[in-house]
């Protein structure tokens, strides 16, 4: 089988497509024909060396996909082949407590990921996709979709008639704000650009703010809310942004701490989060419950994910540099 | 001010509009203009002297009802002259946990209702009206609606991909028809008539069910969700329709029990609950943080309450009437 | 290997010992050499025909044991031979949300039980025992003392200052008892005899009522708040035992319904249920993430189960007749 | 009365014993003739003016305090004359969710405190004390007792078995101690002084740690829970402890962020907090449901506080000094 590979050391010149012999399923095992691989921000930082330092290489990179299995070993019972299937970002976190042990079988590193034509997984570990769905949206689920699930339903609780913010238009934060307006949210958006302001608002988003003409966007996303604030922020660029969330957030609400794209240090005033009550919320994708629950929801409503650009495996480095680029709008998809 | 007013012993024939003297507010009390109420069956049941044979009369029946401040006592902040409110039905139920003595201080029995012209109200006890609302509308709310949000919202966090079976086309089935979609929910509607289940479908019910063709509504509810059973029943009927309640959850689901229109005793077969680890909440109503929530919600949404019927206050005897003949579509409500 | 079968036919005279081949443990899975086994209702009503009149025979009866690993199959990581472990109720319930397929997968029907001197599980089916216990002790624990904590903690969410009311001296109710004092709540304890009472509150509990002396024990049990009733019921009477058990509660308590040792069918009330807002929580056993936090609590506070009797294993009819007398205090227990 | 005030301008200096005319209370208001008062580090930075700069003056110090009633208005049915009571930290916030405005009607600033013979308050901001408590005794519980109660009960959900840290001696630490311990907690406990852990392991601390000969602590707590780290931190430091606090905690645990006492400004990492799924939960004191449930937990198991030295109320100046010196174990306290 073809295969990406991180190989020698990192470096997205280190990227190369290589031949690797064809898995095959043992017991309880499936194996999975890939289809599409989607890029999170989280693949950038391990094909630059800079997620995990010790990771071993050579690597499959990226942790999203989808596909179809192919073959099933003994004993498996949760699939048959023909399934369609998108593979779970932790392996082994199937619901429940989160342990370190399980938190840290994730695909994409320290695992072998998705950008690969074949690949094998414990029954356990892979989940049905919503049939409307092509392969190319599906890919983009596994990660961004978890995430933005597990920070407003499984760990937030977001309901109807609750205000969620959302921070500019990367992969989570589209995806929030469409499970937002599912759960009958209303959404604040934040971008630099009123181009894609005008698209959030058009996807559902009650207000846009352009953070570059706005340097206090907190402040305003609170008043937008009439005075005590939003209920939710969904908080993707840490440190360079959470002063500000910490005023757009009403007192008793909560923050979902989910990357930190926009600087990993702060000086942060802890002050305020105890003077308001707040509630941060440190959220790493989420379990296999949450993403089937997920993606019940997904089929009900015939929800699309929006994806920016789709590039053949061949041009996997433009992939890369484009989703660097940081000017995309929702998800960059790798068809395999 | 005019009132209606049981007297002398109960029955809908001793309903009668009478004089009483205005009221005035005091220390941290608003006087209240009431322009609508709305009937629920337990004022049918407090006017036949079954609800509560304690009951002292005379009394002014009914819990529901809209208005506006039209005078403030010294020291009342939460509202203004001229705000339009709803007085909540347990007028000492805030919020958290419930108490004998906050859920029996409630309206339209033991204390007098909303059928007058005038009532004075604690600040703490009323709530602003969403604006979109009519009055007629918005007399609605307080016990229907609010006890539909407490059970999907407040006890119940259903949310979005959950399927939710609501029984007839009563006030709070389809307040929770309503709240259900808000949430991204998948609503199953159970009636008697196809006539109204092809308007709750309209309403965005995905599913209805014949209850008189198919007296095994609960299985037919069941493999409707394609196997597993509905997350969530909204349980009006009591008694009379328990037993296929038990059938249509799914394992570990919840049933909401509201009412018991359709009788009082059964012979349960408690093993079913522990056997599929059903959870059974009574819901009575809800507090009054539960109310502002569900007003958030339904002006974000600009939803609209369903009324059946408006009767003029003269003819509130009808509207006894019309509410026991059990044939309404919504709330039934009386223009003061 | 030797084992207890039922054979033939249901009932206690067809229960006997046989040999079998001895298993070995495939992928992934667990050899474990079991050391002793406790009885539960269940299992006498399974030994009947009467738990489920579907069950296969031969059967080995009793879901709960303890033992020894001796040997481990390719792939085990969990656990080590010479690991003291028990196996759980529902052998593919580990986490999270129940499901039928999870929750039918029980040992002692319609699989193989826990009266053989050997039994393979897969490694996810077992947990570390709590070293200061001996196995006879732990193999109380998988159905009684689990279904007690999801009860109180899982489920229940009782902590200091509660009060639970505990329902005679079996299994079930005296880990109850145990639970709850460790939680910090106070403990209200009902059994026929004053023998026991005195037994009870020798263990902490803080009142004892004689419900042969007082069978308005739930009014009693009332009083004994102080008024307001009590915080959570842990109800294993059923049907014979609800109504009293609707007295005790207050408003807005809980009623953890788990067994029916005194009937089955009641005409319920239901209208109690929801006047007084209650929740009926129906409880089955728990899953593999409730059994580890609880022997995190049983170990830290060097807990230890109440056994009634231990009988060796040529005498297991003894110990389901003693059971079926029904005047046992705590757990009976075989020696395998 | 007499009571004391910080007058003129802020500063030890400018506290002083004055003379003010006897407040009487309006309608639903009591009466309180307080008789001790207890320190919190709030009032500290309040009379230094660090607290909040607005504040005005004269103010009289303090939050916390219990006394007598002697006097109710009209429509006072909560409280008797005669009944021992403590005020309520947020006199408007009763139960549910917090908002501004319920956060900051405050005692001890921005509204009068307790340093006063006589006070008179709602009769919704009063509590009954536990009856074994003497007037020292209950006049620390409103702060210091209610946030430790709020941060593991409320919102942490503290159980049986769980693993707690607690931060130096001081008041909300030592309640923590106290409260993990009756819900069956183990607890780990820091000071800078072995004489100190000493006590801590007599009150029921499973382990002490010495942060001035180990700063490396937190690592040392999460070694002393076997490898996982502890399931909840007390984080009364902030700045400065935040980081071995995050080092202590396991995956998918909580950090309660109650103070700053060892600095407000911090470079965090947040990357931490959601590559361990951490949650961090900002606790302020907290509502007057989580005081009585506490108080019904401190009379069940009468719990008594540990206070470190009381002081007449001429000597009110070198109780503020002593709580600045920071060496004291437990509360200080004000005789009134």
């Amino acid at each position: 089988m073809r295969a990406v590979e991180i190989r020698g050391s990192f470096g997205f010149d280190n990227l190369a497509i290589v031949e690797r012999p064809d898995p095959r399923p043992g017991l309880g095992q499936v194996l999975v024909r890939l289809r599409a691989a989607s890029l999170n921000y989280r693949d950038l930082l391990t094909a630059e060396g800079k997620y995990n330092p010790k990771q071993k290489l050579p690597l499959i990179p990226c942790s999203d996909g989808a596909g179809v299995v192919v073959e099933i070993g003994d004993g498996v019972t949760r699939v048959r082949p023909g399934d369609r299937v998108c593979a779970i970002f932790s392996q082994k976190w199937i619901a429940g407590v989160p342990t370190r042990e399980k938190l840290r079988a994730t695909l994409g590193g320290p695992l072998d990921g998705t950008l690969a034509e074949l690949a094998v997984y414990d029954q356990e570990g892979v989940v049905q996709i919503p049939p409307h769905l092509s392969d190319e949206e599906a890919a983009t689920l596994p990660c961004a979709a978890v995430t933005a699930w597990s920070a407003l339903v499984t760990e937030g609780g977001v309901t109807a008639g609750d205000t969620v913010l959302v921070q500019g238009t990367g992969g989570v934060s589209l995806f929030a704000l469409q499970f937002a307006k599912l759960l009958g949210a209303r959404v604040i958006a934040t971008s630099s650009r009123d181009d894609k302001l005008a698209r959030v608002r058009k996807m559902g988003a009650a207000e846009g703010i352009n953070y570059r003409e706005n340097a206090e966007w907190g402040t305003r996303a609170k008043e937008l809310t009439g005075g005590p604030g939003v209920d939710h922020v969904v908080e993707v660029g840490g440190a360079g942004t959470l002063h500000q969330s910490l005023r757009a957030v009403r007192f008793g609400g909560t923050i979902s701490l989910i990357g930190n794209l926009a600087g990993t240090k702060t000086e942060l005033l802890l002050t305020q989060i105890f003077m308001q009550k707040i509630r941060v919320n440190g959220i790493l994708v989420g379990h296999r419950e949450s993403f089937e629950a997920m993606n019940r929801a997904i089929e009900i409503h015939h929800l699309r994910p929006v994806i920016d650009r789709v590039f053949p495996l061949e041009e996997v480095r433009a992939a890369f540099d484009h989703m660097a680029a940081g000017d995309h709008f929702g998800k960059i998809v790798v068809r395999i």
